[in-house]
């Protein structure tokens, strides 16, 4: 059995948010399954000296035609954020809670929190709001609740931040198919050969 | 007759010299021709706070992978230059000198420079290297050494990159299109559909 595809992004990015929508069809074209590894950005930023697309000069304004255009491009919904980024620590906090639960209806969960921020606008930065979109996709609000104030789940998301800055990833989405690293979205489509050819 | 496609590129980028290969076959498919804008780079990053790929932690090693990876993913030769990346002034204002003279020929020049340095590792920092490879190419060495120290052609290159910034350029390879922007090779498939259907 092919070893799982890791699928590493974060709540608030854009481009993680089209690669969510295919990452899970791209593996099983390939007899793979995927491991989604949400993280936070802001924390990777401190180390490779990144910063969140609207804040840098000539690119942020490119980004802004970008993000829309490529969502028309992959013919997905999308609504510009009111507030854009956002932190999304209780996001990922509630994603490794559920995952230990089930990693299946963690995926589940991910994907709503993503469609409530880039196609509904809610703030997911505020864990009340991430805990109504886990009860609607059915989990119970009072655990996870006290799932994301667990320090063992803190800790979780700690440790598959730091391990994703030894692993090299610095934007979102990435990939890691087999230790070949693919940075974004617009790299699927290499992610698609090599999983293919197995290499170059 | 519908507007030329902006090509923005900088001779030291890879994606830049992988753009150059296809951006004339992409304008033909639609009726459209292709005016070459090489550019400093460096001077857009003092403006836009961008670093050479190589100096950033985390993407620059990323980019030692992609770079080779992406080549041979658009079937193109690729050798690493020893020295990468290097300072193209020398070569923006030959193709500035030799543009006045014949577009054309300006491109064949542009192809040159950087099959010269992507596929045969020649130091196309050196003005030496640039007048070799333009008489390669046809030129006559003795008017392009004037070419390249000409204040006209100097003046030339700095409207040029200014130019670019004031457009939004803060990459290579940058594509305008009808006002429209394109920032990357992995952009060339929204190109694409932009020519295509005249909008999203």
């Amino acid at each position: 059995m092919a070893a799982p595809i890791d699928f590493y992004f974060d709540f608030s990015s854009p481009y993680g948010y089209f690669a969510a929508d295919r990452i899970d069809a791209l593996a099983a074209k390939h007899g793979r399954t995927v491991t989604w590894r949400p993280v936070l950005l802001g924390a990777i930023f401190k180390v490779s000296g990144g910063q969140p697309l609207p804040s840098i000069p000539l690119k942020g304004p490119y980004s802004l035609r970008d993000i829309p255009r490529s969502a028309a491009y992959y013919g997905l919904p999308y609504r510009q954020p009111t507030r854009f980024p956002v932190a999304t620590v209780s996001a990922v906090r509630a994603y490794y809670w559920a995952e230990a639960l089930d990693p299946a209806r963690a995926v589940t969960l991910a994907k709503a929190i993503l469609t409530g921020y880039f196609q509904m606008d809610r703030d997911i930065s505020d864990a009340k709001t991430i805990i109504a979109i886990g009860s609607e996709a059915g989990f119970e609000s009072v655990a996870m609740e006290a799932g994301i104030g667990d320090p063992v789940v803190k800790d979780r998301v700690k440790r598959e931040t730091d391990a994703a800055i030894v692993r090299g990833v610095f934007g979102s989405p990435y990939l890691i198919i087999d230790g070949e690293p693919f940075w974004g979205m617009d790299r699927f489509d290499q992610a698609d050969r090599w999983l293919q050819t197995g290499g170059w």
